[in-house]
């Protein structure tokens, strides 16, 4: 399995370290996109290596996208390789894991409308404007698609992810 | 499975919240003590809220001990009512983990003689004079003791601890 993240500075450093310590547990390997390669700095001062840039992912060689929330996805949802990225997950029905802001991302690539979703409360307007059926529960599972409001939510999150990775079709 | 936590202000938080919203995926139920009740702070500034003071816990109670790192073991160590507690896990055989500094906890113990182990690297010298047989690596496993060094270590760390809790006998 091989997990792509998208993100920036200002991530929101427990929605991404909680996913990504959990997914290693599991033997999964991890790239982190951003739109240049080099170290990203969370909220909390946490820092992690973006190893590869937007432009060079060819989405075909991952098998789940997951998308931190934060100040993060405020950035990554201006580039429009990572928009790219984004559509072809959904367009192709590979597992997409969104938490907090993160579901930001997935409405500037145009890919919500008629989703079952959640997200971060402050985010829940423009969800809703975006065509898709927010929900206020810790986590939300619609086919390829598992969304979370905040780190609260994690064990939620990481329960369901798990489970919608494991029907992925390898890579 | 219920987990007990013991950890103070200083925490490092990465080490805190990983295993902790990794034991509620699996359903653990999960109380973290500290000398008083109250909200308690990570290095990172995250919060959480330890609801039993060491002095009220009944070791008999709960199935496993996890001993978070950071500055926090500092404070727990000198505390003869955490050092009981843990005590009463080593002395039973039930399952420990610690990670990082947590390991200071089980040195004012007086519990860590002849035990293979790990620990943050500047920890390993006394470590080593309070009789442990310290090890390099990322994770340790020796009978109901798992230990790790440092945040990076969090997922191998997570692999050994549950595998180590589902061989715990239920409190």
């Amino acid at each position: 399995m091989k997990v792509l993240i998208l993100s920036d500075d200002g991530f929101e450093d427990l929605e991404l370290f909680v996913p990504y310590y959990r997914f290693r547990e599991e033997g999964f390997v991890i790239d982190v996109a951003s739109k240049k390669t080099g170290e990203i700095e969370g909220k909390h001062d946490y820092g992690i290596m973006a190893n590869k840039e937007y432009a060079e992912i060819n989405p075909g060689d991952y098998d789940m996208l997951f998308l931190p929330g934060g100040k993060a996805p405020a950035k990554v949802r201006k580039d429009e390789n990572a928009l790219k990225i984004a559509r072809d997950f959904m367009g192709k029905n590979k597992p997409v894991a969104a938490i907090c802001h993160g579901p930001q991302i997935l409405i500037s690539a145009g890919v919500v409308s008629g989703r079952q979703m959640t997200c971060w409360p402050d985010v829940a307007k423009e969800l809703k404007e975006a065509g898709a059926l927010y929900r206020d529960d810790a986590v939300v599972t619609d086919g390829n698609l598992v969304t979370s409001r905040k780190p609260e939510d994690l064990a939620d999150f990481m329960r369901e992810a798990l489970k919608l990775a494991r029907t992925a079709v390898p890579a």
